[in-house]
């Protein structure tokens, strides 16, 4: 198995932003390429001034979630952001930001974190995704 | 590649719905065959006498997201709608309604836009999607 | 078609919730070994202790939503976790426990459903997938 994983990042909350992170670092350890492409509130997320920021959490998560990520910050568990770079560093994780949502926000490539390694369509996405695995998040 | 490629769509708020379409439309001009099961408040969205109207965005969109998807709807930008309806006369898109949510909320197929082509089941959904990529939105 | 369908099961609401554990049962119907991975909120929503509770909705289901799941909880319809109890009576389906999620949680595999078959990690889910779809919910 040495398909690529692919990852429609949508959602922008921290929860969300953490599992992607955890996901491609794993698949990044299998020696698995994988691939994201940055979308809506997921790319928001990944804006250089604003990547550290809090960016909430699924509604669902209520109180006794907070206190729970929370918690895991206060003992040191590291970003989500840092479980990317990691990602990065271990194995082949390339992040796209889908064009049509730079559009959107009025973003240029300067405006997001460095983490981010250029700009691309649907269409190039599905290209490189190939037979692989797609997910949404 | 012109493996089929699945989504399920259950998510109604407008931003899903657009991430959606231009997925859709991206695969169909790559020439792929897409199915799409629409499930719950997806399905709900595709009501013919609402179809248009404003179906909110994931909390997380904030008022800045707000502002974005509004400054697009301003200068013309295509409704998801559209955008969808372009994607079936570009290629091959079907979309079918989930036989258990059209239950759930009690609807017949002529409550739906004219985009549904049918009405089938999960295992339906899964035969047709054979080896090819499945999303959930 | 054989191949093992895979869930990363993340959301907690009821509603997707529910569409899990249809499309386990009816990938199981169909003879499709099914494995799932439960992460986050979705793993709070498999304690034993609240399993049944009221886990809310997507947002975007509004008071018309509510409305309607509840009409068919007073009509007798099954609770997303009969579905899932029946889905492993079916066929081959297997719910893992996301170590990382269980450690965020603080909780021990004595504080889940007895529908949770074990834990396991990122790496190993992906692993077991092997060359099968991946869904996100």
């Amino acid at each position: 198995m040495d398909e690529t994983i692919s990852i429609v990042l949508f959602s922008g909350t921290d929860d969300k932003l953490q599992s992607a992170s955890v996901m491609a670092a794993g698949a990044a350890a299998l020696g698995r390429p994988v691939k994201i492409l940055l979308q809506y509130w997921a790319l928001d997320a990944f804006r250089a001034d604003r990547i550290n920021a809090d960016h909430g959490l699924a509604p669902e998560a209520g109180e006794a979630g907070r206190a729970a990520m929370d918690a895991v910050t206060r003992a040191g568990g590291a970003h989500w952001s840092a479980t990317m770079r990691a990602a990065k560093e271990i194995g082949d994780v390339d992040i796209q930001a889908c064009s049509a949502s730079m559009e959107l926000l009025k973003l240029k490539q300067t405006d997001l974190d460095s983490l981010v390694d250029g700009i691309e369509g649907v269409a190039s996405f599905f290209i490189n995704a190939g037979e692989g695995q797609i997910l949404f998040i």
